[in-house]
């Protein structure tokens, strides 16, 4: 499968672009713990967490692109170098991101321990059992294959839905409610980028493994459901965690006000 | 030694999972340490050490892995460069990391300080030997040599486990009630994760240090033992750490919260 020159660099530029993203995002949710409230820095912790180790990984898929191809000796076209794009390096970002975005989104609402630890342990399974069951199909190029894994990994998805629109509801209600509509936009990033991936897998599916528009598309569309699912998630986390602290040291006068608190942590 | 490409891929991307999961579990245990009592910190310290180090030198193994193989002409197999794969690098590791984790498990006890230095010196001392004695063997393919080295290895190995399994059974009865079963785990996964590494090397000096599938098991084995070994064990440090200092915080009702204390350790 060959390349055009823009093709390539589309793809080669949307990928340096989110390791800048990803690794400013870390800083940002790592550095900004301080200012939030005790009960709210496990969220702001997993979610740095989870955009360094998307940074990481797409300095490898960056590192990778590269290796997958090459420039012709007439500069036309980037053809194959024989090493093949490692899909794998996604996957091995997603075993581990996905569960812990699950675990950002319960530490922040801070709920009673029972509540959350329950939630927790279905989110968290659900979404590594998601990821597990797509990889066989994403490295096969017969269409049978693709769609048996991916039919078994919608499975799982559509499970967490579920979990997210009925008991995370009820669980809602004990919010604050400036802090409903924040929750409630977090879920549906949730639903919106993450049944993005299902699509972009399923529509290679359909135009065939070796089509260089498919690929470019496939890659672009992850890319940019990444930068979404996770910096764009934990951003709204972030905002979810400043206003109910902003809340709370409201209603607790005597407490000293969260963001004086020792900066330096 | 040939490898085939899935062979040769599967360890590949395991060494870039376990660079991501030991440099995200290095930035959890680094900053984390203001969330728990001072008392503790040291001990969350050594961990993000244990595995901040490992992080580098699994970047190194994975280096080293890349310039051992290269993809023959037709792309259908991974061939011999002439450059050997490094053990030497896992041995860097352990000199280093295993003895640490010795000094993470008694830290974490904060038991009286001669009991603590008694403890220390032998569990240091006798990691260091165990990993020293079995570096000869790893890197020797004559058979007899192989076992020569693993026994004398495991003499330290054992010493260890009568430490950990009699005297310090006698330091856990002055732990809180609560931590005792989160300890007593900690030690399991010692005895289970490090009996993992002798029973690897066993097999591959049983198959030969030529047999590819031995080959890929062991640096398959040898990963997924120094990711629980490592990240695991840290993180249930880092449990018993919180436990202890939530359930100390709860019984000195005039002490601050712990989680308030002072944030720049």
């Amino acid at each position: 499968m060959e390349l055009s020159v823009p093709q390539f660099d589309v793809v080669s530029n949307l990928f340096s672009f989110t390791i800048a993203t990803m690794g400013a995002a870390a800083l940002f949710f790592f550095l900004s713990r301080p200012y939030v409230g005790h009960k709210y820095r496990p969220a702001l912790m997993v979610s740095g967490l989870v955009v360094a180790i998307a940074c990481y990984h797409y300095y490898r898929i960056y590192e990778s692109w590269h290796g997958a191809y090459r420039l012709n000796e007439s500069g036309t076209a980037y053809v194959p170098t024989g090493a093949a794009f490692n899909d794998a390096y996604r996957y091995a970002d997603w075993i581990l991101t996905v569960p812990l975005l699950m675990v950002e989104l319960i530490a922040v609402l801070a709920l009673p321990r029972g509540e959350a630890r329950s939630l927790l342990v279905k989110l968290v399974t659900a979404s590594a059992l998601m990821i597990g069951l797509g990889y066989p199909g994403e490295i096969s190029s017969d269409t049978g294959t693709r769609w048996l894994w991916w039919g078994l990994s919608m499975v799982p998805f559509l499970y967490i839905l579920y979990v997210l629109f009925t008991e995370l509801t009820r669980s809602l209600e004990r919010q604050p409610q400036a802090v409903r509509g924040l929750v409630s936009a977090a879920r549906l990033v949730v639903l919106l980028t993450w049944s993005f991936y299902p699509i972009a897998y399923a529509i290679l599916t359909v135009t065939g493994t070796k089509n260089p528009i498919g690929q470019v598309a496939l890659q672009m569309g992850y890319t940019i459901a990444d930068i979404t699912a996770k910096a764009g998630f934990g951003l709204l986390i972030y905002f979810i965690a400043k206003l109910k602290s902003d809340t709370e040291a409201e209603s607790e006068p005597l407490a000293r006000p969260v963001s004086t608190g020792p900066a330096f942590a």
